[in-house]
């Protein structure tokens, strides 16, 4: 936690900052081993960031009197993640690598080889969702939200949404195989699609090719979702 | 595992194998399902990759018919990784991340801000440090097992060792707030130098650029060591 996130809830005036939720409060206590008068980095959801000193912390609430908080969050990177849905507790590890990456849009497809328990997984319940996002934006000291989507059909996807999303991105799949290799230190608008454990199918493939999605590959060898996409984002922005 | 990994001892003659350990044999049944006749890609430690067909599947062993394993496995990274000892669970899967992106020297080191807690951790045992390094390459289909190098004190690795490591190499140090940003595709042979949560302290990068390593960053964005570390080795190579 190099943030502490505040809901807008959490500000009692435009200088104090009340904190109540139990994880916060333990990290605060347990790896910050915070005391009044340290400062430390705070944001507000969605808005500026800056420094508050910590005024009190017991079991219950911390608060904090704020500085400005009006610096800016890190830039985002200018990529839609489409990504198969992970099983769960590598979608959990995921979330939070891309998130604190600065992956603002992100959809969790259904394809042939996702397996359809994942699809039942308490892990895409919104709350938890929610809270490995938070974990990402902490981590990076960002205030800005990713979207998530869930697309539980793959050719829904492929023919009401993909085009689409298409519109204005360059849209790279991210298959082994492929003809081309990960292109580097682009800027251009992305959308970027990463298959699941197993891959894309031939059919799969085909499709998005055809829908004028350009097929990238990361070399001979096979990387595990979450290693593949963090050397994806970082490879290609 | 996508690949079978076969110690030499595995090996009947130059076309049988028999897998015992019962990690694999599990694997094989639960999550390959397989099936005698079933055709799986097999690999010799520092040796070469093939394809063979199950024999025999028990609970105690499993039998290969072996094609010629005369693949060579993938190319490796020019880069000795050296890299502040993480807390146990993030070394354990680091160790896998790094190994299946084909680093094949690491270098665990102590700084000021690793825990020493961190060095009692039976994960730094070999035969644990072995099995991380073992899924790494059966995840990736290699089969050349990296060498890892425990440094327990800063100041003997800076004066004894990492002259020695620097001849020849690049040394890139990487750590936030540095001057240059990564940079990207090299092909020099390169030592990079990673810290731990938290970051080296400033004394440390001190006499770290002065043995001649540069400074290097990846951006504003504040990094979990495993994400960083994947990320580096993607832009770099």
């Amino acid at each position: 936690m190099n943030l502490i996130l505040l809901a807008p809830e959490a500000l009692e005036s435009d200088r104090l900052a009340r904190v109540t939720d139990p994880r916060r409060l333990r990290h605060l206590r347990e790896v910050h081993r915070a005391r009044p008068g340290d400062r430390l980095t705070l944001g507000i959801m969605e808005g500026g960031i800056g420094q508050g000193e910590l005024l009190t912390l017991d079991d219950h609430e911390a608060t904090f009197a704020l500085d400005a908080l009006d610096q800016p969050p890190p830039p985002a990177l200018p990529v839609h993640l489409v990504l198969a849905l992970p099983r769960p507790r590598m979608l959990a590890r995921t979330l939070e690598h891309v998130t604190a990456l600065g992956v603002k849009q992100i959809t969790l497809l259904h394809t042939r080889r996702v397996e359809k328990s994942y699809w039942m997984s308490p892990e895409l319940e919104p709350e938890k969702i929610h809270r490995h996002l938070e974990l990402g934006l902490e981590q990076a000291r960002d205030t800005r939200l990713p979207a998530v989507t869930l697309e539980k059909g793959f050719r829904p996807f492929l023919e009401d949404r993909l085009p689409g999303l298409l519109a204005g991105r360059r849209g790279l799949l991210a298959h082994p195989g492929m003809a081309a290799a990960c292109p580097r230190g682009i800027e251009t608008p992305t959308l970027l699609l990463v298959g699941p454990e197993g891959g894309f199918i031939p059919w799969e493939v085909e499709k998005l090719l055809e829908a004028g999605c350009e097929g990238i590959h990361l070399g001979p060898r096979i990387l595990r979702v979450e290693t593949a996409v963090t050397a994806l984002l970082a490879r290609l922005f």
